[in-house]
């Protein structure tokens, strides 16, 4: 005989649901807070429910974050493998990366501020920085180096390519609002979107053909 | 009769010195530390002096902070004033504000990491945001505008090519370091931070010119 109770998949539905919405308005909240700001309280706050029932699924405020920042970029990289087309010119690849993580970026502004947060900190050894990144950047570096082995590429480090390709993006995403009040924009608006795409386009070609 | 002390010059400068000798230590825990965790005590202890002799000086963490962005900004616009030419072509007076930026924040690694704190904040309203940092983008935007009206630059937005070509000289000199185990390099290496300098201009030199 056993003692468990059947699972009721109901609740367990229910379950997902409350942690989905954990997960959301805690992406808000670091998003908008510095880490040391944001509390527990506030998240289960804007959830409706009480500080015990987040225990009951994120066991602390850095379980939640981790858990924020791995959906994000588990999203990022699954609209970047959904528009990769392998057998395209890498160049073209490479747009396609860029082109899905601004549209990312633009159409979910947490996402390059808490990175923006990120890219501050620092950490007690070398891995635990790219703990979580690390899938983005795996996906860059691999691009990268198949179209450098095939040639199609300059040859120079993935990393510097990200910097100046990659940290454009984060900021037209993240800081457009934050330009005063005579240049600010709004990312998001198709007219500025697709001219700044443009430019970024034609920074990639310069700096990415050999 | 005046009642009040004549000034001691000695005095005086060995305060100018504790003023700055505070602001140095400040300056590495606001770039360690985000806003909220950094504390005036910390700030103190590594001066070897008392929490109360820094409210002396600054009355609380927020006239601090704002005092140690503030010598920032202006240090780094000093930098690149010295070495602007007005006279030079437009494109040559571009590449002279990257370079003066990208070594200023290479050679003191707090003043990106400060920056990009700053970049994910939100603020009260549209003025606040560059009440400090202002300086710096008006810098970028008359020597961009100036180049423009002369016909020898592209025509866009100033702030697109300050995203573009700004953004990666703080992700180089902020970042290099959180990569990952086999990634980390150190950007104050002649040997990438020319690597990486000579990119930056390939991508200058294709998004600015007309």
């Amino acid at each position: 005989m056993n003692d468990a109770l059947p699972i009721n998949p109901a609740l367990a539905s229910r379950g997902e649901l409350t942690r989905e919405r954990i997960l959301d308005a805690a992406e808000q909240i670091f998003a908008n807070k510095d880490f040391s700001a944001a509390r527990l309280e506030d998240v289960a706050q804007a959830v409706g429910i009480k500080r015990a029932s987040i225990v009951y699924y994120f066991s602390n405020k850095q379980e939640l974050y981790d858990a924020v920042e791995g959906r994000l970029f588990a999203a990022m990289v699954e609209a970047t493998e959904q528009r990769l087309n392998a057998d395209a010119p890498a160049l073209q690849q490479v747009l396609t990366v860029l082109d899905t993580w601004l549209d990312f970026m633009v159409k979910r502004p947490t996402a390059p501020r808490l990175i923006l947060r990120d890219s501050a900190n620092t950490y007690p050894n070398a891995s635990a920085s790219v703990r979580i990144s690390g899938v983005a950047l795996s996906t860059w570096e691999s691009v990268i180096r198949a179209g450098q082995e095939k040639g199609e590429l300059v040859d120079v480090e993935p990393m510097y390519l990200l910097h100046l390709l990659g940290a454009p993006a984060i900021y037209f995403a993240a800081t457009s609002q934050l330009l005063g009040e005579n240049r600010n924009f709004d990312p998001a608006e198709p007219e500025h979107l697709q001219a700044f795409r443009s430019m970024l386009h034609r920074s990639a070609r310069a700096v990415l053909q050999p």
